[in-house]
């Protein structure tokens, strides 16, 4: 008892958490539902007596096995002597209802400190980050400090090194792909431009010329079709890692849904809470793209910029600025970065939907297909065979050209369509598209001033695009055109008559398709 | 179909939403959770059909009542047709299982834009905090949501006239109390310091002489005991507003727990966020303390801010500026206040935990008691007292001194507590205090150099303050003592064996009271 009342000298001064003490032991009840996140619900008069509150952390011990959960508090759903847990904690501790289970007091995880620190205006260190990161993998951050650090990260604003930690930490969060070659190529768009299935044309390109190129596409979160969806109507793209890793190695080039594997996991975990503040901070920004093109050991890489109304970035200063530092960081961590500032202000392709999509992307491969899928598809390759010197400066194009108009890259395509486990057969006319359709005609004769990505998108997702792979838009002009009265100007699919419906009436209130006008508005 | 293609010179640019036409109906499923949050569970395949994402909102439509929620979604829970129910909405719409609801997609709340701004910089008119206060009070952010508000009032910081603002909105989130008399008196703890009851001794001094002081206190938090756990222990403290205003109207004062009645309720729901990241942003600790005077009709405020080692304000010069700001924000809204800086470093009176506490301040309304407790009370008692031109300039102390020990004070209390369903004859010793004890002493001879704050609410707690009444902690000796080896210190009271046993064990690494160390640390 010499230390109880610190009549010693030079009292030991230990950071230790006396309410290790009071662990307690409760009896398992199944709550039917899954969050996501593991929590747990205790008595709130008992959790109290234990100095544990709603938002606490607690760990909790079954058998052998203990689990970081984050409690919620309730005097009505449970008992004292309770512990409510939620379906995927049931199944991870293999527990049954009643059971007895351990229920430990942890003090708050470091990273709230680090949290709180980023708040303050420090620059954080790469450790620190790293187990930011970490506890976020591993639930041990509830969504309300999740949103403080990427609320802080907004208004903050990351450092360079702070950018290269959370890359670092990114990649280490989940699996990595290791095919041993040198040079691996990747592509990445920053995204807002329906249609723009660059990537299903670029890969086989650059695949057909021998370089490596394990592209990872998303599905669609808010669009009418993400890339892994458009490719999904041609072959199969959830793929575990080793897969992938055969697929490349023999075909040079894969499309796979980068969701299904564990690539980056932190990402999809930021993202969710992103995508529900709708804020987008430019360091995470970086360190997600980057960090997931270094999970499949890019070394060479174009990011396509796409600027203008209705894109992403809306203008050209601003994509400077981000195209200068996505090279920066990528050269910190060992990554040729070419940017490529390109025109996003409507729709690349004339389909927009997956069905549609697949089809132009098929016609362009045969030599055929949309003018701008083709020209553009053939810059971003051309850069990328120019960064990797498969070919000399200025000349990446027409070698990109060359390949795609000789049948080469539609070879290269069927053969990782095989792979995938898709027909390497098909053809762009055997692909079903939704069989209720609607053409809308120009009302009068004028030109075309705008066509509007998110109206469009809107409209195709209404039509059931990305779930019903036939349903989407299809456009038969462009900008500039001129039209005339009764011109077909673009048709709805669906597969659902109900669907085909909604998204005329959407049309009401929606104007996809802007002609000049010269008067814009008059002021009383 | 006119408007179709937009070929109007004149297209007039509504903002509708065109998912309105996306409406769709689901068969209800009880979840057996309840969160406190307003959560419903799509499925996540149908939802995205309907434009609809984890963190969205969406309106629920059953038989006439109308429901806005946060969406969760999942493909495991819930089929496709079905919506997860959380408890309390199940409640809320009196559904039963399997009955049918309609899902009605909603476009983002305003105050999503407003809180943006706030990230972005932007001062806040007060239309706009009263939308996100609205919002947060109706359910209509999620904890994400709420999280990056408090977030950035955290780093951005509020200006006067948001603070104005807010506390506007505060009052307006819930009820008022109105007891139609034009000087209502009031007081207020900025928080930290254990034993600290002067609300105790404070109200039946100024009730005594006349004035009105309708005293509203918080239970315990994390700290041994609130002053409504103490107050509870002599009477009953949950009231509704009409039971609180006869109380007032006829005794002139009142001590109740404020969380029993509908008074800033947007306060709670701020409060368990910020408590969760650990964030006390200055002008929504100042805007939830002058908001809840504001609500009782308050005139006239004195504000303790007790400063120290372990308090919440660490120094003098933090807590000058705090008072300045305090009086400002007051005189805007119309509330006259005096702050007064306290000494916080040690505990105040020689009772913590509810029965402990009880007995000291029944002791100084005898006219006994802790010094500490009985001259700190007739210090704010006599500012207040000046303050609202009772006492003249300076003679505040010597008025509420000679209330106190006329027994006045001691009348008026017993009078509350009869008012308030207690027992208006209870004497210090009729209140149990836990029946295990354990004496602490000195081992040494030396000087009391500190007593923790921390320390000492630590063992309190953990002797099962403030859910056992009797629990807690009786400290014999104050800061500058001098001890001889074998002089009693202080001694821990519980309800329980078992946790007077958790108690002592948690001494061998805490340090509640500190002696007075030459050498402070050896650096090699």
């Amino acid at each position: 008892m010499d230390k109880i009342n610190g009549w010693q000298e030079s009292k030991e001064k230990k950071r230790v958490d006396v309410w290790k003490y009071k662990t307690y032991t409760c009896k398992a009840k199944l709550m039917d539902i899954s969050t996501g996140s593991r929590i747990i619900v205790l008595n709130e008069d008992e959790a109290k007596e234990h100095d544990i509150y709603s938002g606490y952390r607690a760990e909790i011990k079954y058998k052998t096995k203990t689990l970081v959960t984050i409690v919620d508090v309730s005097n009505k759903l449970v008992n004292d002597g309770e512990v409510g847990l939620f379906k995927e904690i049931f199944d991870e501790l293999k527990i049954k209802d009643g059971e007895k289970i351990e229920i430990i007091h942890m003090n708050r995880p470091d990273s709230i400190k680090y949290i709180k620190d980023k708040l303050d205006g420090k620059e954080l260190a790469a450790n620190e980050i790293d187990v930011i990161v970490k506890d976020i993998m591993a639930n041990r951050l509830s969504q309300v400090e999740t949103s403080a650090w990427i609320t802080s990260a907004y208004i903050k604003g990351f450092t360079d090194n702070e950018i290269v930690g959370l890359t670092h930490a990114t990649v280490k969060s989940g699996d990595t792909l290791n095919i041993g070659q040198k040079v691996i190529c990747d592509k990445h768009c920053i995204g807002g431009v329906v249609g723009n299935r660059t990537t299903m044309v670029v890969v086989p390109i650059v695949a057909a010329l021998g370089l490596y190129i394990p592209k990872t596409s998303s599905r669609a979160i808010t669009s009418p079709s993400g890339t892994a969806d458009t490719m999904e109507v041609l072959a199969g793209v959830e793929f575990g890692i080793d897969e992938l890793k055969k697929i490349v190695l023999k075909t040079g080039g894969a499309m796979v849904w980068g969701g299904g594997m564990n690539l980056a996991p932190i990402d999809d975990k930021l993202i969710k809470v992103r995508h529900s503040l709708s804020l987008d901070p430019e360091g995470m920004l970086l360190a997600s793209i980057l960090g997931k093109k270094k999970c499949v050991g890019a070394t060479h890489v174009v990011i396509d910029i796409p600027v203008g109304r209705g894109a992403k970035v809306p203008y050209v200063q601003r994509a400077q600025e981000l195209a200068h530092h996505f090279i920066k960081i990528g050269s910190s961590i060992g990554m040729k970065i070419e940017t490529l500032i390109t025109d996003g202000a409507e729709p690349v392709g004339n389909g927009i939907g997956p069905a549609l999509e697949c089809r132009d992307v098929l016609e362009v491969l045969k030599g055929g297909g949309p003018d701008d899928l083709s020209h553009k598809s053939c810059i971003l390759a051309g850069k990328l065979l120019e960064l990797c010197g498969k070919a000399k400066k200025d000349q990446g194009y027409g070698v990109a050209h060359k390949t795609l108009m000789s049948g080469k890259a539609l070879a290269k395509m069927r053969q990782i369509i095989e792979y995938q486990g898709g027909d390497p057969n098909v053809k762009p006319d055997d692909l079903p598209i939704g069989q209720y359709n609607y053409d809308v005609n120009a009302i009068k004769n004028g030109k075309i001033f705008h066509i509007d990505n998110k109206a469009i998108s809107k409209i195709a997702k209404i039509a059931g695009a990305p779930k019903d792979k036939g349903a989407g838009v299809y456009i038969y002009r462009a900008r500039g055109d001129r039209v005339e009265n009764g011109d077909k100007l673009f048709t709805i699919y669906s597969e659902s008559e109900a669907k085909l419906g909604f998204a005329i009436k959407a049309l009401e209130y929606l104007e996809p398709i802007e002609m000049r006008k010269m008067l814009l508005e008059v002021m009383d």
